[in-house]
């Protein structure tokens, strides 16, 4: 086992309290290195271990290994002994690397059998140790042997040591003919062979060397990199060049753009080493250049956090899914209200299309009706306030009606509230569901609105139910009644990213919180304990048949965003609002689809706009994270191949779900191939009209 | 709904940053109370709130409630608008209350009709405000009625409210002839009705009264509650006296010993609260007395946490469930080496063991040959070396002579390092197992022992195997060979505690981390997909069908220990090491039991002895936690009923494992009932020789 100097979190440069202890310093780390690299003949006498001293350690601890080992055909240990850093110090700051001559999967088969003991007894050492991480570099491209030995670890001991496999920018071996694989389908193909273990234990690093393979200079190809967890970058100090006037060591705008785009977490890590002594010099100027890369980074990443981290109230959300809010089932909470009327942006533009509304009638009617639907505690309350305002007339009157509804009867208390303190008894407030207005109008107790506002719409557009919701209203609609918002439609794009599928397995509830986190058509029962089940539901597979909200960010997309649905409202005509569609998407790179990404656009009134889309984003808009709808397995795709996306919204009288499938190409049969239909007759997940 | 005020938590009187925002302090919380409690007649417009003015609250922000709701038959809501705190205040200092008057399961089934519609709109309206905790009071001795809303609520809603189930030491009605249930009876049977919900939202509240029942005057009988959990002590200030002289408040004995006895985190809450206003300089002095009695009892918990939370290296140890360790087939980390070397008092004790027996052979023998069995890192070897020192001969040679065995390569590195640089080459080391040494006495590269020195035993004693693993020595040994430890013995005693038997449930192995996990006779196999899997396991049953160790504090012992096993060194005969006993306790109390906690002791040699029993524990030993063997289903018993423990200890020549199971008098059948074996043949635990 190699024990890795010099190596650098970037972001927290943490001051190591125990540095005067054992003179181990956060940044960089010196100890004594010891390899086994010499070990690479059948002859039984140079198996014992030829430690090389480490240059910078004067006492030699090395040792020979065990006496007895020597006895069988058991090859010797890695020498460093524990006592040499305190327990905690191993976890913290030094990361094993398996020697490197080491090769499970060499075509030399003694060389391969030799590799597979000595590998099993370092990453023991390195368990024993305490040694969180152990590094290992992939050498072929194919190593069934190699991820034999890691699955077996991962999946069967219980330890905390987690490894990173390494694959060099340069390349695996030579592609050919039968296969075409890059560097990143090799890598994929190894975690695969280990059953995508959790990405808290298996990731990646990328060994950035002087020469990058093609795949390393397109961006589109190296950005697949995000959807997979990458630990570190491993940069060997011939990477750097120098600067022919300062004689400064610098680094190709090439190889530093990798980093700075692969760069997501200061989690991440940078290592840097070499094959020769450096000069003293040089060390910190190395470290320099890349935590320039790195900061600025951080600084983008960093600021996008700030934004959304304040409205979300916590710092962990990115990357963590969120079932999507079920205002009609599930009546929301104040907490939650409160951050939905934080949007800086959503109010000023509601205001606007409210404005221009008001504009279009005001002469045309002589008291204007505004519904607020959906009231909450009264953010569009508030908007419609200023915008009567300006409407009032010369005497101070104003003919502008407010009519609040809400069916949530918590938030009634709250309208109710600020209508006494704050609104001066202005508003009138209805705590019923919208769809239940008409025997008010009957009745007489209120007018037929000429503005109904609402702000219903969900990441994937409509999915809190606004059709249902708006059209619930047809029969007491005007002629002339406008409604914001007018029309709004949503939009899916395929995405690769380990990560987010690993994070929907993860959802699935357990113990005593699965009856809680059933989002299905059925009903939790009560049974003769005392307990509540959902009889025969299978919740494993249940987490993939959902449709979840998230900040995404270690994800790729792997096509341009395709439309899904639209909406059009008022719809007089009672149109139908189930959708059938199927869109195509054809892959520009190898990849792997997880799922697809959602977003909506919506106009509000005229050239009133709000947008999620990555390419259309409303500036300053953080009322919605993006919707995941993904799918039950990894599918693996060429450059080249297309991929079908049918997706169906249906409904019934208690409710609406979501159906989809894909359809890929089999090479085999030649024909495309349909998936199961996930979340059939919404057993998994569906939205309730009551 | 009520909203409690004058809540502190006992222990961190974290000083509120919002105090000047809102004049809410941490200690002391006055907030506008306001409570249904004249709602009480049948008569409609009764049932509108008559909110009484909270008298420190001199803006009256209290509200009739929504208009709509008083159309139909549903009464009003509570009036306490969420605007008047920020939202994450609702959740750190306000715990919701029931109205009073709420009875749902009364014997006016219009009042009880009445109770659940307003208590489920309470309790709805707690959780917009996002308060953590809803407290209840019991009133009836069966409550169906208010079990199933409050288990509803609990199964099936995805909130984070919690509730708390009040209790009055004064009793719940009377008990008669056909029901003697006590009040922790009537808290068990109601928790029961609620499917046992995870105690992180059921909890339990003691409300002290004046008068006390004599269940809680008993200690035996209120201990009961330490496995029960009390989330909060409620003293009504009529519980305080007044000290004749001083005129100061004071509290009797036996309410302050409740409160001392039953306290056992900082989590837990005291809230004072009168139905009569208080003087102003009587409030501190309430305070005070809480304080006093919780920080008395904090410091002796701190001091056992102190002493043990250094040598676990963790702080949230207590009631923590851990797989005992399995050194024979798991080679332990130099982590764990660590921790376990960190004991003051074990090392002292073998030194001292160890001595008497050199002592007893010193005359006898040319030389003393010391094998060090699992000699680990060298904790004993240091001890061995240290008496060697105390028999060194005039010219400074020694006749002793030390062998350490260790199987553990890893350890191994780390005592070969120690014989280099810190026992000048003295110690011969064997990198075997130790039942595996007859070859080299046999080679005549060792001689045979004079003494043996192990210190192989769990906290059941024998279940890391000591016996197996000494007597492996058997055929080497020499008449006059000493075995130290001679002979060790485990306890068993029934205990109840929630907490720990949801503990047991929480261990249930998931997702990536299932087959690590897995204990049991069975071996994972490589699945095609890359995983590993145990075909055809039940891993929720299997978290009961296992030993644990924990440093228990939440539970109560139901009996005196009674002694299991005893085994003992050397055992020339070869007697089996199987074992088989039933042994009885009789309950003394009504109770609830979860499983048996476990305890050993061990004659190292001679009058050197250790113990972990709570009632002979040797000082100071921290080695140890106590093992806990679980049921599966919680057993409710009587006072006066007997239950029987069958434990057996099998063995294969692959490992060993123990079953168990309990017989209960059936007083249906007048018969005594067998519950099903547990970890039959050793399918969830198996204790592996290799």
């Amino acid at each position: 086992m190699f024990l890795r100097f010099f190596t650098f979190s970037a972001v927290s440069t943490q001051s190591c309290r125990y540095a005067n202890r054992s003179s181990i310093d956060a940044k960089e780390i010196f100890l004594p290195c010891f390899s086994l690299s010499d070990m690479t003949t059948r002859d039984s006498e140079d198996r014992r271990a030829s430690p090389k001293n480490c240059p910078h350690c004067s006492d030699s601890t090395l040792l020979p290994t065990f006496t007895y080992f020597f006895r069988g055909e058991t090859p010797p240990l890695p020498g460093m002994p524990d006592l040499q850093l305190q327990n905690h110090l191993w976890s913290t700051y030094i990361l094993g690397h398996a020697s490197p001559w080491i090769d499970c999967d060499s075509k030399e088969e003694w060389l391969a059998a030799l590799s597979e003991v000595c590998l099993e007894q370092e990453i023991s050492y390195a368990a024993y140790l305490g040694v969180r991480s152990f590094s290992i570099e992939l050498k072929n491209r194919d190593s069934p042997r190699l991820a034999k030995i890691i699955s077996k670890w991962l999946w069967t001991k219980n330890t905390e040591l987690g490894f990173w496999i390494f694959v060099p920018t340069d390349g695996i071996g030579e592609p050919t003919s039968k296969d075409s694989r890059d560097t990143w389908g090799i890598w994929a193909d190894f975690r695969t062979l280990c059953g995508n273990f959790s990405i808290d234990r298996l990731q990646c690093g990328i060994r950035v060397t002087p020469n990058l393979a093609p795949e390393f200079e397109n961006c589109s190809h190296s950005l697949r990199w995000k959807g997979e967890p990458v630990a570190a970058f491993w940069y060997d100090t011939e990477v750097f060049m120098t600067e022919p006037t300062t004689s400064q060591a610098c680094l190709s705008i090439i190889h530093s753009r990798l980093l700075s785009e692969l760069w997501f977490s200061s989690k991440q890590k940078v290592i840097v080493s070499s094959k020769f002594p450096v000069a003293d010099e040089r060390r910190p100027q190395y470290s320099k250049i890349l935590r320039v890369v790195i900061a600025s980074k951080m600084r983008v990443l960093e600021m996008h956090a700030q934004l959304t981290s304040t409205y979300v109230g916590v710092s962990d959300y990115v990357d963590s899914l969120q079932p999507p809010l079920q205002p009609l089932s599930h009546d929301l909470s104040s907490g939650i209200y409160d951050t939905l009327e934080q949007d800086p942006v959503k109010y000023v533009k509601y205001q606007e299309a409210l404005e221009l509304a008001i504009e279009e009638l005001y002469e045309r009617c002589e008291d204007i009706v505004i519904y607020i639907l959906g009231a909450g505690r009264g953010p569009l309350v508030n908007t419609a306030l200023a915008s009567a305002a300006k409407f009032s007339e010369p005497d101070g009157t104003s003919k502008i009606q407010i009519v609040a509804v809400e069916k949530n009867p918590n938030a009634c208390q709250t309208l109710y509230f600020c209508n006494m303190k704050k609104w001066g008894q202005y508003v009138n407030l209805i705590g019923e569901d919208m769809r239940d207005l008409e025997k008010f109008v009957k009745s007489g107790e209120l007018f037929k609105p000429d503005i109904i506002v609402s702000e219903l719409l969900g990441s994937f557009g409509d999915n809190e139910l606004a059709p249902e919701c708006i059209d619930g209203l047809t029969p007491i609609l005007q002629p002339h009644t406008i409604c914001i918002p007018q029309r709004y439609r949503n939009f899916a794009v395929p995405i690769q990213s380990l990560r987010l599928h690993q994070g929907v397995i993860a959802t699935e509830p357990r113990g005593y919180h699965k009856v809680q986190n059933f989002r299905g058509r059925g009903k939790p029962t009560h049974q003769s304990d005392g307990t509540f089940k959902v009889e025969g539901f299978d919740f494993a597979t249940a987490c993939f048949d959902q449709v979840y909200v998230a900040c995404m960010r270690s994800y790729t997309p792997l096509a341009a965003l395709k439309k899904i649905f639209a909406f059009e409202h008022p719809n007089i005509q009672g149109k139908s609002n189930d959708r059938e569609v199927t869109v195509s998407y054809t892959m520009d790179r190898d990849c792997e689809v997880m799922g697809f990404a959602g977003f909506f656009d919506v106009v509000l009134y005229k050239n009133v706009f709000l947008s999620i889309t990555p390419t259309e984003q409303t500036e300053g808009l953080i009322s919605w994270f993006p919707a995941l709808i993904p799918l039950r397995k990894l599918q693996r795709l060429r450059d080249g191949d297309k991929i079908d996306f049918h997706i169906s919204r249906k409904s019934d009288d208690e409710g609406v779900w979501y159906e989809w499938h894909i359809s890929t190409f089999d090479a085999k049969t030649n024909k495309m191939v349909d998936s199961e239909v996930q979340n059939k007759d919404g057993a998994s997940y569906y939205m309730r009209l009551k």
